[in-house]
């Protein structure tokens, strides 16, 4: 291997807390790519940094270097303005993605989403919709631009092409230690998301038990790192901070997923989920310049999913990624049922709440690895998992419950529910006698970003 | 490459800032020789200590493992505490070593001295040794073994089954700024004496601008931690500070250096030499008992100089390492000329003060990149040196010149002493009106370890 005799200097500069140039961030992301820098170089300078961090300025240059280091995708120039997208951090039963990209393109916008496998607790958009029969998440760019062009949305995975510094990087953090970091993580999610060349960016940071970020505080703090970030790089951005201490929605799985993402769209959704796509998506029209305010960008959601049209797309969008019309069309079908088409699983077994009282809190974590003992998770990169089985919760925060009343359907394979996920399910329902403190109505806390869009109420 | 599932734990721990337990150590350690520690995670690991420090008792369970990676020499248990060497952090004009072993030899005492290259600005006594034709630096531990009963001192180069520990993360802080940390030093440093299976060691600091370090406290404090870490391995230890602002002796380069090391062992050596190897030796003999206090064994060392035993014990070992008895024998002839078997170097060029007045100083630093310069050193590990070229100083600190006085002899292979060694040995050169400080009359500063030893007037 060959090296690069600047290497060391910049890793001896950022260990003595020094701010690195562009200059120097290009170098060192060049030599990333390059194979130039070894990888005991790359280990020892994301230590460093991890350590003594980095200004947000120094954040910019190592999020444009990266995305710089492969293909930016471009599109028309009729399409300025329109390309979006949003990313979230990882929650328990985070559908979003999945409502929320039809239903931006029913108004009118572009969203080429490319979006992630799920790794440890949480999910991952992708897995979720290979539930459904024949959808493909693979598209080659000169695709993903024909499917802009007549739909309006796809969601897909990572191509080859896309911030190649981005895998040999977060491969490193993920053996040394040095994942948790704000500018870090900035880095890998923003290049990727301006590499797919968008005008807008909508960032949902999760906090709480169930997310990467339990403290409310270090959240705002990312959300306020991104949004700077993205702003650097010229994209409108803004973060939303929501709450991640239950699971969104009732549902968490795969194919539980995808179905309670059909009912959304189907005006039947759970309302936080409702709620929390509906904000994503109106302040995602307000940045755009789309819609005139947030409250009207919210309005503009509300109504292309009351009205079907969000659906629609969503229908197309299936069918554009590979499932044949029948199963999208009986898929998307009000009157039909989504578990005709998807495969359920083999055993479902609902749980008594053995207790009677009022549901305080459904824990998102013990929920997650509950979902992971079922098969639903994957502990390695790659791994195989299973679509099928997950949990549904017939109820939720707020409700009345006497010890017989079923509270989640556990979705699973082998015949038994595993001892350790019925434990885990157990631990995660607090029934309190009577509520401590309320239920609140909404997930979202606070939303950073462009001036007037943190003074509505959210 | 497969992976230790306890490496990323590890190294969050001490990112963290945690102290890890000797178990932790060992299993990074153990990780880094098998090769299931990835380089990156070295990286991190390194960058980690280096930001977050280590307790000295950290240090020796680092030390302490590093040491049982490999080889660890033994020796007959009649030897028991006559196993003795010392180890010097480096300098300019260094050939303390030379003298030393053969003095400690003729005082009874065994040095199986394991010793290294030069590399920057600071010269390996291996290199030096290699200026005596014949002289190799090779040998098999049961050779070590025979010269050291015979003889009792061998000087000669790491073997590959000593600490391999070492080389792994020696090689890697090497690239990713993670040399300097008083911890990495120790560990690497002590580590290596501690396989030779001594008894006793006496390290000596070097500080100054000529010296890694150049600070006299930083450098104390790397005594006072590697004596902790040689006691705590059950080495009685002792730490010598002592400073290197000016060459030590009046000879620098490695021909010129044997040259040097000879006249001392013949009693014709510069005083701050003499001092200096008396003291060191002085201080070994004390710490292992030979000698009944520091003062005594500073008068032992004196007396094999003086009475030509060390002269002999050097002659015996240059046989043993290689050379003819001829060349030995002539080399150490007290009427003869060690020019007469040193290769000398083709051109030798005389430098005048240029200015009349009294010097001051004779900086280290630019002397050492004379050196280098002329082609004494080397910038990569591996690179070929020219054993020939070096400096000798023909007046010394204190002495009063005039512009016309010659003060260093150059000794060179091409035609003209290259310009930027011109440029170099001008700058080393200070020469003032009237002294503005006294020069003082010994190298060492202080002596750190077993107690009575820092009551004595050094």
């Amino acid at each position: 291997m060959s090296t690069n005799t600047n290497i060391p200097a910049i890793i001896g500069k950022k260990r003595d807390g020094g701010q690195l140039t562009e200059q120097e961030i290009q170098t060192f992301v060049d030599a990333v790519v390059s194979k130039t820098a070894q990888d005991a170089q790359i280990g020892a300078w994301l230590m460093a940094v991890y350590l003594k961090g980095m200004t947000s300025e120094e954040a910019v240059h190592l999020t444009r270097s990266m995305m710089k280091s492969g293909t930016v995708l471009s599109w028309p120039p009729e399409w300025n303005g329109l390309v979006v997208d949003k990313h979230s951090t990882g929650g328990v039963g985070d559908k979003v993605s999945l409502v929320l990209a039809p239903a931006l393109a029913a108004c009118g916008m572009k969203v080429p989403m490319i979006s992630g496998r799920g790794l440890g607790h949480t999910g991952g958009t992708l897995d979720k919709l290979e539930a459904i029969p024949g959808f493909s998440v693979e598209m080659t760019p000169k695709r993903m631009h024909e499917v802009l062009e007549s739909i309006g949305c796809c969601i897909v995975g990572q191509t080859g092409e896309l911030v190649p510094a981005d895998k040999v990087l977060y491969a490193i953090r993920d053996v040394t230690a040095t994942v948790e970091n704000p500018q870090l993580i900035t880095g890998s999610i923003i290049s990727k998301k301006a590499a797919e060349g968008i005008s807008t960016l909508v960032l949902d940071v999760k906090t709480g038990n169930g997310a990467f970020m339990e403290d409310r505080e270090e959240a705002e703090e990312l959300a306020r790192l991104m949004v700077a970030v993205g702003e650097g790089l010229g994209i409108k951005t803004a973060g939303l901070v929501s709450t991640m201490d239950s699971p969104l929605g009732r549902a968490v799985g795969h194919a539980v997923e995808v179905a309670e993402a059909v009912h959304c769209l189907q005006g039947k959704g759970p309302h936080d989920l409702l709620d929390l796509v509906v904000k994503t998506g109106g302040v995602t029209l307000q940045l755009a310049g789309k819609a005139s305010s947030y409250e009207a960008g919210n309005t503009m959601i509300r109504n292309v999913i009351s009205d079907g049209s969000a659906l629609a797309k969503f229908r197309d969008m299936v069918v554009a990624q590979g499932s044949s019309d029948d199963v999208a069309t009986r898929l998307c079908d009000v009157n039909g049922d989504v578990w005709k088409v998807l495969t359920p699983s083999a055993y479902k077994t609902t749980l008594k709440c053995q207790k009677s009282g009022v549901i305080q809190d459904i824990q998102a974590m013990p929920c997650a690895k509950a979902a992971q003992c079922l098969g639903a998770g994957r502990t390695r990169a790659g791994e195989a998992i299973d679509l099928a089985v997950g949990l549904y919760f017939t109820k939720c925060l707020g409700d009345s419950v006497t010890e017989d009343t079923p509270w989640v359907t556990v979705h699973h394979t082998t015949p038994e529910v595993p001892e350790a996920a019925m434990t885990l399910l157990k631990e995660a329902l607090v029934i309190v006698p009577k509520l401590t403190s309320p239920i609140a109505d909404s997930r979202v806390l606070n939303i950073i970003g462009r001036k007037s869009l943190c003074t509505t109420n959210h």
